[in-house]
């Protein structure tokens, strides 16, 4: 079965965000001041071919730990569907 | 009110993803060759202040048209929930 992954990866709360300060700076000169706390991860999507949800589940788990996120500086987080 | 809104930027369908592709072949590295069609994008989350959720809805589109996409080679969609 094919299944599709949404992965969100992310910056760790206590570990600061320069690209996410800069944009919330940026909201202020388009007149969006009320746009605060931007943070900025990656969005990945994929493909994976597996018998069960749990084994595709599995894989995904392996290539966020594997080589989507670093683990010191990022959480992940992912939700699978059946195509 | 408060509200956070999460934000998935992607490169669109017709436009080639480099990342993606040479993420793809790394999964093949790491033994994981059932994982294919990966492609790679932006996610963002940020606070916004408004009255209504759809005045906070108005609000980060704008935020997403004007800053956070390039509508030429990107796509986003958003979802808001009130903290």
């Amino acid at each position: 079965m094919k299944f599709i992954a949404q992965i969100d990866v992310m910056p760790k709360k206590e570990i600061l965000d320069p690209q996410g300060k800069a944009v919330t700076g940026s909201m202020k000169n388009i007149g969006l001041s009320e746009i605060t706390n931007v943070r900025v991860g990656k969005h990945i999507s994929l493909e994976v071919e597996a018998a069960t949800e749990v084994e595709a589940s599995e894989k995904v788990d392996r290539a966020c730990k594997q080589l989507l996120a670093n683990l010191i500086m990022e959480s992940y987080e992912f939700k699978i569907a059946a195509v």
